[in-house]
């Protein structure tokens, strides 16, 4: 891989060892030589392909869905509540409506929706050295997939076309769903507001197992809850790269280790990364433009 | 879609409507056209892309592996038991081994196992007109996935190769996954014995949206199991395609409307394909070949 692939990555060690890594297992004849059927790549979203700050993306839309369904919640009793209050929003705002009724609400509320702190519309918040990253993978014969903690058909609705990622490469947390059929106008699917399956920790590998059936050779994370998805690719039988992404520029993005909203930390991570020597993506060094559109 | 890229078709009325909506579909400025991103076909596994006689697959595997683990089961004591039996050995047969130790114990089974009628390995009895329809849609820009009541680990381990379809396409029934890391040789994915998710009737169509996350325009299956799943690809927004795999042949292989040991039928499916005007493959009729290698 050419550094002309990743322009807004800085000629940094942790930019070379990217392209070294690409270069070894895309190099026929090279000890480290991976057939393209197993060049699979995983990356979490929030903080690691898109700014997590102020708060998840997906959350902004539960708050407004929220207020637009009768039952308004302000940030600070987000806050107050944790991850406990987080879930009962997710359940009010993401349930009770058609799998097509919700991604139609999702795109709606994109098409509109301004960032908080930016004013940019939420596809120009993703951070573009990692959209570089994800297309130059896949012209490198990567199939590249999300594993997020956030909901599957959250994104689903509208981020493949931004991060070039098909729809089924995109798995995150996943609700009860039902099939419905009053013989009139064909089946629906009903989306319920049971959560099935929270997408964070141990389940990353264990969805990674379930949706792709192959070891990844590269993943992607920034917090404690990706910590087993880099393990898992660590442990394969080819060789891999690990990428912590750290939240370090105060000035173009937030510099942080701990997600002020769910508390959400590094240490792990950033410990596991220094003791397998895992690449550690340090925004303020490594990256030359965080975000591409109006989100700079 | 040209005839001769399904050389084991007979020109039947029924092969004429499969050619027919594969032009509609990818003919560039016909009222029909699907563009690639949206071409998904999906497809039953037992019955529909393979034989499903004497017994499933799978099963066969199961009573192999229950006799080595010291509790050995008869097919009679099986079609006594039925599906709670089934999924008892299932249970016993899948569990408390990691997924690689899993596909391995597959993979040996598969690679000495012989049909019990025929003699020939399992790989050898797939439906050979089904295997190049799935080539032959590749070719003209589908996806193919296969949703089957089966396991998904189980037919990762095998077939892939057999009908060149990604391992991530083959979905089927899931059952409870460990991740466990002792610190020492990297962290393991253990199999659990409870089964999480039965992928059979609206579970298909559940899985589809979970899976794939968009409509098929073209599904088939062979018993009231795939119901549900070509009944959600007919009621998408694209013109689409049902195939009812009708087991017509008693020569070639068994002629039945029930599944003899686990009793699912097919009344509710030919009922919705003439409802529906769904084409119903008359495996006596339509397929010059049945099976291309040594079970023939």
């Amino acid at each position: 891989m050419n550094a002309a692939e990743l322009p807004s990555w800085r000629e940094t060690a942790t930019t070379r060892s990217i392209l070294e890594f690409v270069d070894a297992v895309t190099t026929a004849g090279s000890p480290d030589f991976v057939p393209e059927a197993d060049r699979v790549a995983v990356f979490d979203n929030d903080g690691t392909l898109s700014s997590e700050m102020p708060m998840y993306t997906q959350l902004a839309f539960a708050l407004v869905r929220a207020a637009e369904l009768g039952k308004p919640t302000t940030v600070e009793e987000l806050k107050a509540g944790g991850l406990g209050l987080v879930l009962e929003l997710l359940q009010l705002t993401h349930g009770s409506v058609t799998t097509d009724e919700f991604a139609e609400a999702v795109r709606a509320w994109v098409a509109v929706a301004a960032h908080p702190v930016t004013g940019a519309p939420y596809p120009e918040m993703v951070f573009q050295p990692m959209v570089e990253l994800v297309g130059a993978l896949e012209v490198n014969g990567f199939d590249c997939w999300i594993f997020s903690g956030g909901g599957t058909d959250f994104m689903r609705a509208w981020a493949p076309t931004v991060f070039g990622v098909a729809p089924h490469r995109m798995i995150g947390s996943v609700g009860k769903i039902e099939f419905e059929d009053d013989g009139d106008d064909g089946p629906r699917l009903l989306k319920g507001s049971e959560l099935v399956t929270l997408d964070d920790g141990p389940q990353k590998a264990i969805s990674i197992h379930q949706y792709i059936g192959q070891r990844p050779i590269l993943a992607a994370g920034n917090t404690d809850g990706d910590l087993q998805m880099l393990e898992w690719t660590a442990a394969g039988p080819h060789r891999s790269l690990q990428l912590a992404i750290h939240h370090t520029d105060a000035v173009r993005e937030v510099a942080y280790d701990v997600d002020p909203l769910l508390g959400a930390g590094t240490d792990k991570l950033l410990d596991a990364a220094a003791a397998g020597a895992w690449s550690v993506v340090d925004m303020a060094a490594d990256w030359a433009t965080i975000f591409g559109g109006a989100g700079a």
